[in-house]
């Protein structure tokens, strides 16, 4: 069977997970699920390992006795996993056998996968959510939903050996990739060019793009590419300008996300221009700033107000992201955002930092005449501070053509 | 760009659901989603047309005058789908923005799509209700929020142009992987072989499976398989034993779901025996019919009875399953289903069937001794009653080996 490696980070989860609800106080976590193939709770690949097609619910207990109640037809699936050995089958409905089994447990809180916040700890529909108050209506327990919150956001966050040995490969994988890219580069090779060829790198491995294939890598050549998440478009490399990618790789499941930047000498220079390179030292200064201050217990933003104070010093317009995610089984990988206090982050920024949590570090400007600056660094926590998964860019990659 | 084709299909879906959204006599859909990648609404992909990555809503008027939010950095990239020409971007927040554009409409009714049966309908997260709920708390259209129910379901459901043509050729496709499994299966192979033989003949094509790779195909050989919803075994083919496959392939994002059923002749045999055959003839009869029976008008259980009542002639088990599902973007593609009218089915077999769906027809039984007759054929509904997009099994398939 195949299941074998994916069962580890499985066990590995749920085991983390029952420590989470002890520190939660909260004795059991309700995943709910149906077509999870379609649309599932980002939490389903840890801790159950599988896809579901009826109705079905993951009963992860402080006590450590975990049930599945799925349809028949998954019942064999769900037992393949290897991590859940108490697998309950129904033909007609989930009703009456989910009621069973929760009040067996009489659990003081039933944490439930909803976030305002945060899409990672936000699995539950809502449609799934009135259904459920359906079957508890009228029981004691109706009244014991709460958001889990912390619990799926603290489960992705930490990551297991397992996990954290595939996230380090996906970061070796784009290394070698990014070697092969540089070399890619000239004038005359358009962003599709680009993204064509990193493509076929991916292709050649047999493996996924990080996020949206049809824009990964994001390809920016030049000072008129549009900015943002898009597709690459026509332009072309010219002598005098800089070329920058956002780009990561899906490998077993787990992600790496990375940028770099590159500028095409002049015929007639020997290094990249001055100003440009002062927007590169800005950029890396604030970047290694942020990796210095960042340790468990720092709050996400703080270590994004240590970099965007020192461009607000440097009068460069603030970017308009945080600086930076978790990564792992997803690129954004939710929970503790490295981002300013704006609306859009909700309570993320407010999160504080964990050991063995997998972070990304990123900051782009536009340079006005030349195209843009743009770095990611992925890092992991330590117990006291943090690990680059892969050597940071330091300088700007002048490339002589 | 890539997004042309893909525009076509989101521009027919779109003018699909202006209609729908008048028949409803509802003026607004509203799509909310954020890191869709991670888990989205299955409606995006057919009137969005691409992914997002901050909060993000998508305002499909009545009127015909859409409109897109998102966050800067997604706005060149839902720009690119060729469908959306009004693209509004925030920075901070998408509350102030969104609730000025839904009072610009002044909608009867804001339709959202959640809903307790069916996944397809389900796709807003209840922590994006929530929010929602807040943006527009102390507004008037904070009452006027509506389960959009038909909207998503009718829209996915009626097939357009270019969908079909996609569906036939995932179906095309499948055919010509039957043939050479087909030819593949013989004794000693196993479970396991068969999946790896027809896993090759996906990679090959470079598509991917119609569901869960692990068992997409389920293969089923012989008495002692598993049923449902599992991964291949160690079991291998022997003579005198059923062989049984459930298949499909996703093709440009459309799927075919199928199943065929072999028997492979014993050394003194000339046909399958009496009994094997018996059952085959039951399970075609029984498809048969639900397929004279199929058009528009028809009630989903009405189909499911004809074939029902069959078994209950024969004194056979019934099958613990609906007799069919719709099948398009998602091989189990939601809204009204050809089931019985069981609490796992929701209101779903209440719903009429209607011209352009696309359906499968599937029954399974076991025989004892011999292993599993399942099949599966794929159907589109026609202005009075149904074409098979393949040439049905009518006969079990004798392999002499």
């Amino acid at each position: 069977m195949t299941g074998s490696v994916e069962s580890n980070i499985v066990r590995e989860k749920l085991a983390q997970a029952v420590e989470i609800l002890d520190e939660q106080d909260v004795d059991l976590w309700l995943l709910l699920a149906r077509e999870s193939d379609t649309m599932g709770d980002p939490s389903m690949p840890l801790v159950v390992g599988t896809s579901v097609t009826w109705e079905s619910a993951f009963l992860i207990s402080r006590a450590g006795d975990h049930v599945a109640i799925v349809g028949t037809g998954d019942v064999e699936n769900v037992k393949q996993t290897g991590a859940w050995d108490q697998v309950l089958g129904y033909v007609e409905g989930i009703g009456a056998v989910l009621r069973d089994e929760i009040a067996k447990r009489d659990p003081n809180a039933i944490a439930l996968n909803y976030s305002k916040d945060d899409n990672i700890a936000d699995g539950l529909s809502h449609g799934m959510y009135l259904l459920l108050c359906d079957i508890l209506d009228d029981t004691p327990y109706r009244e014991r939903l709460v958001e889990a919150g912390a619990i799926p956001r603290k489960v992705r966050g930490r990551k297991s050996p397992t996990e954290l040995a595939r996230i380090r490969q996906a970061v070796a994988t784009t290394e070698r990739i990014w070697e092969s890219t540089q070399r890619y580069i000239k004038p005359g090779v358009s962003e599709q060019d680009i993204s064509s060829f990193m493509h076929g790198e991916l292709e050649e491995r047999r493996l996924g793009s990080s996020w949206d294939w049809k824009y990964c890598p994001t390809v920016t050549v030049g000072p008129n590419s549009p900015i943002g998440h898009v597709g690459p478009t026509e332009i072309a490399v010219e002598l005098g300008q800089l070329v920058s990618i956002d780009f990561g790789v899906n490998e077993d499941e787990y992600s790496s996300d990375m940028q770099r930047t590159y500028y095409l000498l002049g015929p007639d220079e020997t290094e990249p221009p001055a100003e440009v390179q002062r927007h590169f030292a800005i950029i890396d200064e604030a970047i290694q700033s942020a990796a210095k201050l960042i340790k468990p217990g720092v709050k996400g933003w703080e270590v994004d107000d240590v970099a965007r104070k020192i461009f607000e010093r440097e009068g460069l317009e603030e970017w308009r992201f945080a600086l930076g995610h978790q990564m792992g089984r997803a690129c954004h990988d939710g929970g503790t955002v490295l981002g300013p206090r704006w609306e859009r982050y909700g309570d993320r920024p407010y999160g504080e930092v964990e050991k063995d949590e997998v972070y990304t570090l990123e900051i782009g400007v536009s340079v006005p005449g030349y195209g843009r600056v743009n770095l990611e660094e992925d890092i992991v926590i330590t117990d006291d501070g943090c690990e680059f998964l892969a050597p940071p860019q330091r300088e700007l990659i002048a490339l002589r053509r």
